[in-house]
């Protein structure tokens, strides 16, 4: 049943439920030697927190970070780092109807299937406050990726059909909905507010792109790059499908299409033509930009009547009252980002000891 | 590095590469009484053996299992399972030439990028001979989802354009595709012969479809059963996207489409209305049909031309001559249907300590 | 890096320094269904807590621990327990003295070794302070065994050379040292008087004797339930040795002595005549009581004058202030029961899935 | 139940029983570039077979053992290593009388009660023979830390009471007990001699030494280099006990006594007057040699007659026939060497990502 725990080398464990007294993270493994604040975490959490425009609840959290432990003098000491956000809003409402019924869309039902029961207020452990400490840990990884070279950009690429045409990373936080096109960004505002009036919600695609990877990261059977990346973001609730490059368009494409051609630039360097792979060959960065996208399904929490079932064994109608986002995308965004620098940490920390002249390098030298 | 293990309660490690000696799998933590014959892995690894149609390599390989370990008297002992396909036609042919170079679409340049130098014949250990330590252990792996009246069923969505648009299951086995519609099947197999003419090859789409999984199997954060699916299928070499349920269609679809309305049947279970979820809500299995769908790239060796490196610094053409598969799709339905089932053991063996009185009851009783 | 987190099912993760802002565990996989209060998890930390007795430093700490998550309407949930200990009594005294030195027989040196710096204020991450997410995560494994009809007792067995012999379970309660012999703790005490006026300390042996296991759990070959607490005792801070059963006595033993008879009871259960095996039988409980051994090496913070080394390049004569244990005995036997503890519910945990038949009772029942 | 597997960067799963096709091992996460031929792994493996002296069962087996993969040129290639030695000597002799009882000392019992069956063929998955897979892992381990600079020597400290007075080294490879003092070994021979006259066994002591581990390895916490060292050691069968350094002796020592005095040396490294410590503080290597003691319990297969039961209900004498060692020490000494071996490599690969400028240094340069 442990399964609040994600990494091997850089481990980090989440825990909390929405309403209980906070949610955190514990990350064990990061290295030694890096500068860390609670504004550092701080910045990746208020990209996530509700309040910030018409499309996320007006439910007001401050999500202040606290560091309890592995920080020294402003730097991690190897040991774990103990990261804290107290829930501040639980508010003491009414929650009987959710207990008592399973809310279609959402994990109710499958919670008491394996417990027997479930901390319904609020969506408990499946509420989307579970990823603070996913985006607190995730903004250590990023700051050490950052330390070593690479970085990565996540953004909106969709919101029901209307998607990006153009990619202005300057953009991107300039609007709400976290889109790299202010046209686009205006469009899906729109049709967002016609969703609200509709107390109904949307889906959408959330993309993002790593720069800087050396080639050859990554293991080549069971612990791909692309495939601890795929667990990674399909592990955040609402995604539900994942792509790599070109995806699932290769289903389409032909061999002569779809390969990549090598070539040697003016360094020496190899590179590819173009990048249909999304930057992994055979499990492992082959040195171009990494591309990957996740579908996010529309917000289950919608105020329309619904057709469902209560735990005593009647058939109802149900009507979800309080406050939900209209679209998981734009706070999701930054989860995304998280989670990839969380598997690409791992996999550069793992990698330094694939070759034994690495180790007797660094041991003799 | 260590990247060919795969599973916590079920796991299995992979070990050969397409030229050595032969490829194996060990399985660690089997359950004790299963009945098991080479003959119950042998008809899965018929699926994936080359020279079965003009679609697949005319290379002919027996992959005849054995049996090292861990059955007695017909049964498993709950110890490790030692299998072994020894390879027979590893032909001495000189490969200088892939030595030398990186071919496009393949890992050879991210090998070398990663380890200094690689096992260059017929792919080493990406070649997709990797694959039939997998099915030996999917193969175990149905065998007790069967025991406990789960069923997976894996076949050709699509390929290239065209996409099947009945499900005849009776007819999979029929055509070499492994397509469940005869039609399609026509169509397809045309399709490939032109690609083949051209010395090009297709992608495709892989479906399975899992019946009979109790509700509440998968963990809720990280290990949620859809992440562990999309990990397994991922990892398999050539798959570029992968999709639960309604997948990327719920980008634009609005919560009241998405959502699977909850009823009571008539013998009081639970059931949903519709399954745009796929079978699995906030990470575990909600009792309906698991369905997950991998998209296939086309496979990479083409005999087209080709721009690229070698390992010497000179951008060069390249010519790739031998035996090749126009597309991996047929070949990989097992393999999908093999690793989903990895994963749907270790999910149930994992459950079984989920609750307090679930323990009381099996040790006190 | 990653090493603060011990288990397979029952997995737990601790935190914190000796002088930060607190102390925690986060465990994961505990079962849902079981009553658990802050009281329970006290009880435990009690027994560890200082300024108990004169043997232990006057240093007044409370270590209250708080459940932060995990728990609903008394019960856990399966999902993440997460307790903290806040730090209270952190004196900002001068550690100039310890910063620029390496106290003999402590983690000074290593740590320093390994990250380059280290926190040093009273010890650090080394401190007995990391014990408290052990000992608060014991707990909750301890009340879990309790359902299953399994007791953990563990007490001091010898100080010094002063050892036990008697085994009066109702007396380990009446005295500092947790000695089941009043006479022994009588002895045992005014050794560690004299040690003390000596500014010295000393080492001693913890025993653990734990009833009710059923037989066959453990894994047969690395992850023998012997191994398995071998790590687990092994893993507090001053442990140097263990033993199992007869332990090394057996090295002088000969078969015949050593090997246990079988037979039945009236009952017709599988008995031993003897126990030297200790419960244990090729990694797998007997049936018998399990019973192991630790030595605990004495405090290695004397305030006897020592030489060692400071970091800029000087041996010096080092001269320990403030207040420390004369024996760490007392204090880490609840320790050791914790780390049992922990061990064996992740066994009972893992063993649930090693039959078929099991598996299909569970699941088609 | 998946208890095969052991170690986290340096991954080996051993599989086989006695009385199958054979036993082997998978070594997942071998540094690639290691020189490796079986000769390399065949003179562990001689270290440990039996037949070498009138101590030894005079089975003749040769284990000669096979490389299968992950071998390319005479150098490893960084994927799977699958070392297999095929069983040649299963006589098919009638085992109906070991079926059907529960042998003392023996995991028989303990497989029926987890399992409900077993493998009783010649012990099955508990022979000694599974060790085999082990030693030819510890093989490949041994030889990486060889070109870091790391030895590891092992030997028989003591057989009953006759315990070695001198360490000559050279004298090891000299008797057929392994042990590094000619007088010693010859007492021992006449003690075993004693032994076997009277059908009888005997237990002992072995010590292994490890020179030139560099400081700072191993994980503060739970995964210590200690903690590592004693579930490694302790999985081996008749493990009944494990000391570090000075071991059971500081229980009886004082602080003053055990504190080992660091000091610069000539060159300005950090020393130790003394290593009560065994070479390990707070769970890191300290430079000075690793000092490690496992207490081996006498042979439980005697041919003295026994008390037992068998599997119908009934309190039987039983007397076993058949070739057994009279002690189990010798042929262990390698076993012990190869479990410390792959302890190390695997904290040395582990540390490698300690700290954040050693990431930098290695992928920025």
């Amino acid at each position: 049943m442990a399964g609040s725990t994600f990494g091997k080398q850089f481990k980090i464990t989440t825990w909390g439920e929405s309403h209980g007294a906070g949610v955190g993270v514990v990350i064990d493994g990061c290295p030694a030697g890096l500068s860390l604040s609670s504004e550092d975490i701080q910045l990746y959490l208020n990209r996530r927190k509700p309040g910030q425009s018409r499309f996320t609840t007006p439910r007001k959290e401050d999500d202040a970070v606290e560091i309890l432990s592995g920080v020294f003098e402003g730097k991690t000491t190897g040991t774990p780092i103990s990261l804290v956000v107290y829930n501040c809003n639980q508010k003491s409402k009414d929650y009987s109807e959710i207990a008592a019924c399973y809310r279609p869309g959402h994990a109710d039902y499958t919670f008491d299937a394996k417990y027997g029961f479930r901390d319904y207020r609020g969506g408990g452990r499946s509420s989307g406050r579970e990823t603070i400490g996913r985006v607190a840990a995730g903004a250590v990884a990023a700051k050490i990726l950052k330390e070593l070279g690479i970085n990565l950009t996540a953004y909106t690429k969709s919101i029901g059909d209307i998607s990006i045409s153009t990619l202005d990373l300057a953009e991107i936080a300039n609007n709400a909905l976290y889109m790299p096109d202010a046209d686009a960004a205006a469009k899906a505002s729109a049709y967002l507010d016609t969703c609200m009036q509709e107390h109904d919600s949307s889906g959408g695609v959330i993309e993002c792109i790593i720069d800087g990877m050396p080639a050859g990261i990554g293991e080549p059977v069971f612990d791909k790059l692309d495939a601890d990346l795929a667990k990674a973001i399909f592990s955040i609730g609402a995604v539900k499908g994942f792509e790599i490059g070109d995806g699932f368009l290769t289903s389409f494409a032909k061999g002569s299409e779809n390969n990549d051609a090598f070539f040697y630039d003016e360094n020496g360097n190899v590179c590819k033509k173009t990048n249909h792979a999304g930057g992994i060959l055979g499990g492992m960065s082959d040195g171009a930009p990494i591309v990957l996208r996740a579908a996010v399904k529309p917000t289950p929490s919608i105020f329309k009547a619904q057709q469902t079932v209560n735990r005593s064994g009647e058939n109802i109608t149900l009507e979800i009252k309080g406050r939900h986002d209209p679209v998981i995308v734009p706070r999701a965004v930054v989860v995304v980002e998280s989670m990839a620098a969380l598997v690409l940490v791992d996999a550069l920390m793992e990698n330094m000891s694939s070759r034994l002249e690495h180790m007797i390098e660094f041991y003799n030298s």
